[in-house]
């Protein structure tokens, strides 16, 4: 029998979390907190199940929770999405992209991604037929070249994938990278599909750039979030997707006949925790306080970094170090120092190299501590 | 920007359960239990989240509750499932479907799909360029003509989905339906999902004929199966499937790029549920003194009916009511007797017009009473 995505393996975050198990290491591979999600919160799911939350939700989403996250973007950015059209809860980010892509991709249609690529977009791509347009960006800015970007646009691309703050690389788009992206797109059809999972995790005053502050972005757009990532709940997996009524309405096709809708007790638990907006306002300097407590320690060592400015990844360039394979370097520091970490290259197209390595840093500061005392022995 | 499912509206369960939320109608429509969860299963997720199962779940599922799975599995239908690669969790049954379909369903492919059916299979079909090839079965019986089975099949036949027991009719089939459809299959690559969602609601003693049971349809199948319809909880949107671990793998390669895994706490919560098996043991029971206190009521009206054999779904015949279409009677119970059923038509070919409508009887006593009376007013 056939099978689709020959060339698909599972996925590195599953490799790298069974080694850090098997070979007992620390597991700063897959990106997950070490901590506990706040009590509050996790009462709250439990008040729901009590309360009789226990049957199917709206199809879209419980409207309390598309009403508060209405609210909540609309404040940040100055958008203006409906709850009732423009909201759907999901399972999950990234059960949200692959509804984006099932909804929109047809055979041949292209899309251009950005490498390295949270390893989902391009399996997902070729599922439906389209054809993935990868443009590189390198260690250790990652910085887009718009020129080279408007030269890979065709009548074909039906789709834009962006990511911003970025995973792997910590790094974030600008307001001149979206304004730039925003020129490009204008009187197109194309899609833009923005991955703003992290978007509450940044750092140094930065301001998160969403294509929601953009009109002309916002309105080709589909923006997906995530609470895993902002309430310390990966394994809860729920998040949403905003986008304007008509791409949304497609959206829902697809994604009733997905998942149908989504957990209905912790949809309950997310609308009335997220009712306090101190709840997500205090990530930043939550996240920045485990940053640089990593960065402090690890400048003894001999990696090499520039900070993150965003999400909860950290890389470290290991240049000076070996001349090993980011692949071979990180499974010897899974083995025999007993860090697990990401090697960049398997988000890359054709693996590039750039020696450098993905550390999750959304851990307790003991965790961080005996992580970089190791990682200065190297 | 061109959409995909250009004939595809919102699903009928949700608009039924808008109309009935619309009319302060009883909800006999979208099939969903109007009682409590087990309250030692909501405990255990509360406990699933005190320990700390907030992030994460292993990809395929919690082995814990994999291991479990395959266990009753095993234990009820003689099967042989193991339980590391041949089972995987999933975001409901739905969201398993679907899964299937985008592994295998390439364009051209055929899939046969049994009329009436489940309104999730076949835009799920069509979505990876598959083509359904329809079987219509009629009320009263819903039997397979399995001569009219064979000469649907082609060499382009990819997949066979069967649902048992069945929803929306509430038949199941035979242990010699199971074996002509085996000797169909003999000897082909023809997939085989059998949609297993009810497999605990089986009435009159009768037994489920689990795809399992049969050797050669097992190596071949694809098995699905819902926590929300065996343990009253439709909104946690947990179920799983198996197969054997060829299809197995090939369908973990999409799920990991779906939904990436189901929600932590409640397999934790599940797993444990499931080690007490008087927990799904007792459904037949609890399920046919619903339907039979709900028939027993309605043996006044002038309604007519054979009795669901499964599923907590009851067709009831109007023919010596109206003649109006299901569709518009179906409109009117809602409007003007504030019941909400779902008309079978708009699962079948051509909309074909049995005269029936399908009640939900997943309900309280008190609401099964209130909705009979009713009925008997007609
Ligand atoms: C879905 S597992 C991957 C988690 C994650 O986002 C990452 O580690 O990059
Ligand atoms: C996913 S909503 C539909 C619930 C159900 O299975 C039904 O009513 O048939």
């Amino acid at each position: 029998i056939p099978t689709k995505l020959p060339n698909v393996t599972t996925t590195i975050f599953t490799i790298m979390s069974k080694m850090a198990n098997e070979y007992e290491a620390i597991n700063l591979s897959q990106g997950f907190p070490n901590f506990e999600a706040d009590h509050k919160l996790t009462s709250l799911v439990t008040k729901a199940m009590q309360k009789g939350y226990n049957q199917y939700a709206p199809m879209p989403g419980l409207l309390s929770l598309r009403d508060i996250i209405a609210e909540k973007t609309n404040g940040l950015y100055g958008s203006t999405y409906h709850p009732e059209t423009e909201v759907t809860v999901t399972s999950g980010a990234t059960q949200a992209i692959f509804t984006i892509i099932a909804a929109f991709i047809q055979p041949g249609d292209e899309v251009l991604v950005f490498k390295p690529a949270y390893d989902s977009y391009e399996p997902s791509i070729e599922l439906f037929g389209g054809v993935v347009v990868p443009i590189q960006l390198s260690a250790p800015n990652f910085s887009i070249n718009w020129k080279e970007v408007a030269s890979k646009i065709t009548s074909k691309t039906k789709m834009v994938i962006i990511n911003t703050p970025h995973n792997p690389s910590g790094t974030i788009l600008s307001k001149k990278d979206m304004l730039q992206l925003e020129g490009l797109l204008k009187g197109t059809d194309i899609i833009l599909l923005s991955d703003e999972v992290y978007e509450h995790i940044i750092f140094d005053h930065k301001e998160h750039q969403s294509a929601a502050r953009f009109s002309d972005l916002r309105m080709r757009s589909f923006i997906t979030a995530s609470f895993g990532k902002t309430f310390h709940t990966t394994g809860w997996k729920m998040g949403y997707c905003l986008a304007p009524k008509d791409l949304m309405s497609a959206f829902r096709k697809v994604h009733q006949f997905n998942v149908f809708c989504s957990n209905h007790p912790m949809q309950y638990a997310l609308a009335e925790y997220l009712k306090t907006p101190k709840n997500y306002q205090e990530l930043p300097s939550f996240y920045q306080s485990k940053r640089d407590l990593f960065l402090s320690l690890v400048e003894e060592s001999r990696f090499t970094f520039t900070p993150a400015s965003g999400t909860y990844f950290q890389l470290l360039n290991f240049n000076s170090i070996t001349d090993e394979s980011d692949v071979l370097f990180s499974e010897r520091l899974t083995k025999d120092y007993k860090i697990a970490s990401i090697p960049v290259s398997v988000f890359n197209l054709n693996q590039q190299d750039d020696k450098v390595l993905r550390f999750c840093f959304a851990k307790t500061a003991d965790t961080l501590k005996r992580a970089a005392e190791i990682l200065c022995k190297i």
